[in-house]
């Protein structure tokens, strides 16, 4: 048995997503064509109450794809300085929109409606002009932290008075949608464009969403062609999306959960110095000197658990749906009992 | 019976591929670690008898990935002035490479090593710097027109002589090799660098391979990164290319004899003014006044042929293995007895 | 003696003008605070009847300025194939603002309103989406001609029904002005942005003027900023530019006439096969074999005579306020004498 | 009398600079034939002891040509998270170059070695690829404050060992020289390439230099022709800085003491609550509250005393040679009795 806590992006469809994906009906998407993909577009769209979606192939092309879309170059971008836009996406920003990121000291991720108003640039030519803000929720680095969504509200009042525009980077939006009890419409309503990951915890192979209104959806079409992210016969692949927004949003629950169990086991271990709160699915901690993240993780992948330790102090573990209560167990006993 | 010409870019997977498909062994592709992938990636590489491979969503992010490797900004490109990289991928060059392009009146697309010689500009501030010649083979818009590789010989020669790197854009590649009798490692040994599609001839859903060196890969990776093309569990659509590369190619040489059983027929009608030579899969034909090209695929989709006008005097057909042999005896009578 | 007709930027300044910049009153541009500039900007933009005007070091920055507002990433611009902006600038457009050329053949130099209105690419993802058009007049390669400006018209109109920018790399504009007696206010009404050089028939050091709405000279402004070209205490070189407004247009006329002189006797030698139509400043003739441009120019340097061979069989002579009539003579005592 | 110590980028040439402008020898710069231009170029790689140097317009432009000439797109640059690069330059990193600003909190404006060693990204395809570090020797925001230099040799070191280029933004790099006692060619030996204003203290009108080796300016001169930084007779700018360099560079020590004198003094107000230790010609003070940087600003200026507020707590003052003994007084003066 493997536990790979790596990352959720490593789950593999389940029989039925496979069922689904052999049996979908397709055509050329570059057509228009492709009835699958329309039909996951228009699921998307609805469910966020927003006009219109575009399958893609990746998370970071949806985000790439909605800065270019949102930003002329020499625009500034305001973001957490955690962010996965700045931090993991190749330096994207700057090679495919020419902008420059204003990187903000969040709260586990999280950056606030004061700090994005102090902020903006004044209208000055020595000053990039500053024209969007980005949101990441959950943040990856934030250890699956959740915004409160009245915080997002008054973010956008700050972007709505200073003519930004606001885009939610929701690779993990369901896990937060989840933990919260909150519907997807509330975000379709304060946002002006939303990524969602069908890949992360929802389990698809690959592929990404990216919601807006028709006006952004038809810009963003032709952006996805210049980035060679127009596919044709794509509905295989889209086929796990429909069958994802309809059966496996209700699981995260449960891997929520199991990062609960987890969590509270590793705070008990003698190498683990601290814990940041564990809101959904992911759990970050602090390895305890002399311990080393290094030499926790190769202890742990000596017992077939796979994790990564992503600073010099820290180890990341994140649950999804590959991950059962057998493995939760056997992590529990594993860490509760480690010789270091 | 519905017979879609309208492109090789249409077919949908035969049941073997399907199955293929749905068998697959995957693995998270960012990590390195889909093995159908990595299968396909040192299969196309071997095919060719280059280092390395990737795999892409498209063709257009291929050419797009390589263009960007081999060039700087404010440098210019050496192509045919209908060249898919200029006139179909959304200004990509400019966009994703920042480079210009210098457009030559070719042969159907062939280009000589004459014309690019003249084209190279010299050492001049004024002028952009010339670093990259890309070729296409077959050519789309010369009617799937084939290049004589002693031609692509005397280039790379030119290239040579002047420091350019030398990329093939080979979306219907196998469509010339099979047509000339010609092996991929000829090209392998010709190109710095070849993006093949899987989608057209070849029939998969998704995905084109872009081959070179071990350097050239490993910057190519970072690009489609960039771009949003990394994807992670990869290895279903991978696998249809794996599936294509042992079994498909073979098949091209009907595509072509269906190809030009029809033309040898639309030259009798009264509504063809003439026909591009018919080397590979693809049919260019002149439409005779007073007939107009919308005309004639409007009659013809009323017989339940597709075909696309792709100028104010031309339609296009094209072959792919979705077309059967009734389907092609069916075009012929149709075309044959077509009352516009 | 020294007649130097490679260029009309090789004009050094008049005692006048030296005087002139030695008396600027200056301040820091860009605080706005220099009144020598602010003057300069005033009068071009009251001179062209538009609402406001940025001075800028250069007509390649003003030009590359005017072409980064017009357009977004990715866009397409239409100009004559031997326009400065693609020839002449370094691979700019495609630099600075990812934009793609569609090169037109026109006339010297000078494209039809129906071969811009057959140049615009449809709504299709595939195609870069047409957003500018650039006109150059006088136009350098075409041998300084002259547009009609009722073609210019046309051209608008063009643009108005499709939604396109229209802008005019006016570097020897007032060459077509004086040569047409036309007024710098029927251009003014006909283009969105008009770029002119002081440097060239002005006869300025340095310097160049961009000029149109409020809202884009705000725009303007910030990418001069970005570029580089915001200048503090500019006003010395910007008293050239007042003082050529006011003195040196007139004289233009001169160089023409003087143009007409050498051609009409060029015209009677035997190393001359043929010349373009003299209109302005600027003489492009072809060379008759067996002589080679190279071989005439040498043997005209040998008498002190400088010019450019612009091509394999072509020699360009430019007349400048440099040139004195004495010159004018000895220009064409020399060349009827030739000894090659 | 007007005493302007918002910057010293106010200065006016003086009469002697203005001899030296007007009596200038000039050719075309572009055909490389300003003398003028040339040797203030071998002037300036001379006084650092390198090889090759390029005239431009603006600081702005040389620092920007230098970081896009080091790098590519989708790059990383570290620099202080208050460099000019980042803050002034219009998002010119992300627009010219398309690289991404990884910012460390220097000590006023000043990293470290370890900073810069610890901000390097691994070779990973999610992180931008780190090419270039950028220093600002004096820093503007750091209250003119100078490196060690063997701090600087540190961060060389570094670079040499991650294979980094080194930019050092010298725009007021004499002042420090003259501050620490150094010489330039110290620093010629530890950067690949420099860029030093002639406008900021030196006086000069206009214009800035680049400094580096014969590869990098000629590479530096294509992208400064790009940029539109080409300039025709720049002799005349240029002799100003010919004689700056030959006349002006001893006086910054007079800006220094007349900065400390004026410093001296601020520290005994009441509505300063601290100052930034002063090391060369620039002041950066903390208002006292319940005063505000607004308000003493304006009670300044009622006293023809011209300062900025840099931001909701600080003033900054510039001294430069426009700053006369009689005016040092007079500003001691005038902050001893201010009413507020």
């Amino acid at each position: 048995m493997l536990v790979d806590l790596r990352s959720d992006t490593v789950t593999q469809p389940t029989a039925e997503m496979l069922d689904a994906m052999s049996r979908a009906h397709v055509g050329d998407d570059v057509f228009g064509e492709d009835p699958t993909v329309n039909l996951l577009e228009a699921m998307a769209a609805d469910l966020f109450g927003m006009e219109a979606a575009l399958y893609c192939p990746t998370g970071t092309m949806s985000n790439q794809i909605a800065i270019k879309v949102h930003t002329q170059p020499g625009d500034e971008v305001i973001c957490d300085q955690t962010a996965h836009v700045y931090q993991y996406e190749g330096g994207g920003m700057a090679f495919n929109s020419g902008v420059q990121s204003r990187l903000l000291p969040g709260n586990r991720g999280r950056i606030t409606a004061e700090q994005v108003a102090a902020a903006i640039n004044p209208d000055d030519v020595h000053k990039a002009h500053t024209s969007l803000v980005c949101l990441e929720n959950t943040s990856n680095r934030g250890g699956g932290s959740c915004y409160d969504i009245q915080d997002i509200q008054h973010i956008r009042t700050v972007c709505d008075n200073n003519d930004l525009s606001l885009h939610l980077d929701g690779a993990r939006l369901f896990n937060a949608i989840v933990a919260r009890n909150e519907s997807p419409k509330q975000y379709g309503a304060l946002f002006h464009s939303i990524s969602v990951c069908l890949n992360k915890g929802l389990g698809c192979p690959i592929g990404s969403i990216l919601i807006g209104s028709q006006a952004f959806i038809k810009k963003a079409r032709r952006v996805r062609k210049v980035f060679g992210g127009g596919m044709r016969q794509a509905g295989y692949m889209a086929a796990c999306g429909v069958y994802a927004l309809k059966n496996n949003i209700i699981g995260l629950q449960q891997d929520h959960e199991n990062a609960k169990e987890i969590a509270s086991n590793l705070i008990k271990t003698t190498f683990t110095a601290g814990l940041l709160p564990v809101e959904t699915n992911i759990i970050i901690f602090e390895i305890q000197p002399p311990y080393q993240p290094a030499q926790v993780a190769a202890a742990l992948k000596e017992k077939n658990i796979l994790v990564i330790p992503i600073s010099s102090t820290q180890i990341r573990m994140v649950l999804h749906l590959g991950i059962t209560q057998q493995m939760v167990k056997y992590v529990v006993d594993t860490i509760l009992n480690l010789n270091l």
